[in-house]
């Protein structure tokens, strides 16, 4: 006897996240144990507003338009921050929005914090004996999170930074003057994406020329002459900087700290910070660049390697809520990295939930300005390829959203 | 008998101005006129430098790197910003340099300022009976050049605002809190590169919702209006700024007002401006996004129109200085959008040197935050195609800058 299953995305954007939810709707539509596909709009918020969709009637019997789906950046769904509490009533009310739409399997694609709302929803489940599998499916830039070599999202995000710093880097080296270019990277508590931009070397470029990440403490002093060193050497110099670099204080070096609901430090100003160190300590041209977001969502030249990767862990989280795993997330290890290759798996969601993977110091060079062939050897596999995106009038044909097409009450696009 | 030719680039970057060095070559080496092709590194202040280099040893025979050179970014010769006086000593310093190198033709690949030298300089070759062919190709990113239906690496940059806009509006429309992103655009005081993210609306996008370019006085209650109708009916507004909007006053919006020895201002922080108006009269959440030089540079997201046009207008320079051109740039004009056609020529530099096009005002809709379906039709064909930049390892494999080539005493790269 076939169960209905439903789906949401949680958190912030990836290039990826709609890899997963194709790789998630196309494995189920494949599978007798699943019924209906359903949608939540805005994640949990949407299921407990009843904001929910049926995506058997956007996507099946249109595989083509499944396939651009998962090259369709950001989230389909849309998302949300909703923090369960730890009231009963909550969970309650979930349940029953569930029970309505006959669901036995529910899925959750998301980071640490959506990770801890499958890990508290199957929990409950479990303790009551409530027949609903439930699954979440990783994702996020910042590839801080533990149980799995690498997060989907972040390799598109990774060739994101490695290709905006090479650009710059052939940008910046026509002019004879001095200069200094910083590029801050996303990545909270974790240098992972800073990290990355070391793939912008290769025989004929060098930069980025000094890479700093939150993992080692910050020193101005340090930092200061690392860059006068370099410009010795150099008329152009790149610096790559974490945004969440701290001094040995522990306090950001960005001005503003304010704190989002899950106690995350939100940050911006640290390449304006270095920029104002180049400007007062040494006096060239000196800009600060800030990708923001757009490291994020950057569809169109997303890794091969992520979007698959991303659709696979879909798929196997389906396949684990019908073989009647609960309370975990599908996970990939490494085996190799050249070639390079993985294994998927499922792991306990509890390993996930509120833990932070960072950078190993061992990584870090001990000039604490740069990384280590490790680190080039464990990122370079995750940037590879370039998925087909298809075009149209020179850009990107992506699949609309799901709640625009709610409006316009037309589903293909 | 032949003569050789020497070639440099000045002025700031674009995508595709080694499509136009890589067009130029390719014609010269298959001309019997033309004998070496030599290259000034870092533009007329390397031909004074004696800082030449021979493109022959680099390119011939090597047909697949002069095409990867094609879409490589940046300038392969480096650049200047070299100003030429109206002192004779200068020109006879420049003629004599020419003469060494036995140069028959010299091409400058560049913006207004470089073809006021290319004025400057023809002029003086003529007055004096010197039988040098002094020949310009426009390229700059603000397509802001007389004389030119558009200019060369306009249709790139413009391609990536497009793409940047597209993405960003998925990347934001995942919250149902409202927000406020700005975008702001290159194109000192012309808005073309501003009204190119006109180009990321499709049938399921409708972002940029408002567009700002400086031909129209910029007034903060009108913007204010602007964004708090927008945010009425939809949660994620997008706005596109263009760097260069000026008041009522006609005084930048922008903080800084730095002047460059051409009398350009140099401008930064408009985006950031309107955030603070966001903040000030609205109150919702706000982000300014400045791609800055990213948008100039992006290669592996060229336009494939842009680059074949950059690398004919490299072509249609050498073959008018062979039949004995000077004075006068490539240039090309539209002769259909639909189907999108245009036609080679040359013409007097002097049309194109010290002036700029600035949009029509009548492509800018009457709510003034908006461009025209004229200006749509303008746009669309410059951004179409992809070329097929070869990629390693996940990353464009573009050809090396001349002057680590030389210090590496390498060419093969």
């Amino acid at each position: 006897m076939s169960k209905n299953m439903i789906i949401g995305q949680s958190g912030g954007p990836t290039a990826v996240i709609n890899a997963s939810l194709a790789g998630a709707i196309e494995c189920a539509f494949a599978l007798d144990e699943i019924g209906t596909v359903y949608g939540m709009v805005n994640g949990i918020q949407g299921l407990l507003d009843d904001n929910v969709i049926d995506l058997n009637e956007r996507f099946e019997n249109n595989l083509s338009r499944l396939n651009r789906l998962s090259m369709t950046p950001a989230m389909y769904l849309g998302s949300c921050r909703y923090k369960l509490s730890d009231d009963d009533s909550e969970y309650e009310k979930i349940i029953e929005a569930l029970k309505k739409y006959d669901i036995g399997y529910f899925f959750y694609i998301g980071g640490n914090d959506s990770m801890d709302t499958v890990d508290k929803l199957s929990r409950y489940a479990v303790k009551n004996n409530i027949d609903i599998k439930i699954v979440g499916i990783p994702k996020t830039i910042d590839n801080d999170l533990m149980g799995i070599d690498h997060s989907p999202g972040f390799g598109s995000a990774a060739k994101y930074i490695a290709l905006a710093v090479r650009n710059v880097a052939y940008d910046t080296s026509i002019y004879s003057i001095k200069s200094v270019h910083i590029i801050e990277a996303m990545g909270r508590n974790a240098g992972w994406l800073a990290a990355s931009s070391v793939l912008a070397r290769d025989s004929k470029n060098v930069a980025p020329h000094l890479i700093y990440l939150p993992e080692i403490p910050f020193s101005a002093q340090r930092f200061v002459n690392d860059v006068k060193e370099k410009l010795s050497e150099y008329n152009s110099v790149i610096v790559v900087a974490s945004e969440g670099l701290k001094d040995e204080n522990g306090e950001y070096i960005s001005a503003k700290n304010n704190v989002d609901k899950f106690g995350h430090v939100m940050l911006s100003g640290t390449g304006n910070y270095l920029k104002s160190l180049v400007e007062e300590h040494i006096g060239c041209k000196v800009r600060a660049l800030e990708p923001s977001i757009l490291q994020r969502s950057a569809g169109h030249t997303a890794s091969l390697t992520d979007m698959t990767e991303a659709q696979n862990l879909g798929a196997v989280a389906v396949r684990a809520a019908v073989r009647g795993e609960t309370g975990v997330f599908s996970t990939l290890h490494r085996t190799s990295d050249n070639p390079y290759s993985i294994k998927y798996s499922t792991e306990k969601v509890s390993v996930i939930a509120n833990a932070e993977k960072t950078v190993p110091l061992e990584w870090i060079t001990e000039s604490k300005n740069d990384v280590t062939q490790e680190m080039v050897d464990y990122l370079k596999p995750l940037v590879r390829g370039m998925p087909q995106v298809p075009y149209r009038d020179g850009l990107p044909d992506y699949v609309g959203i799901a709640y625009l097409d709610m409006k316009k009450q037309k589903y293909k696009d």
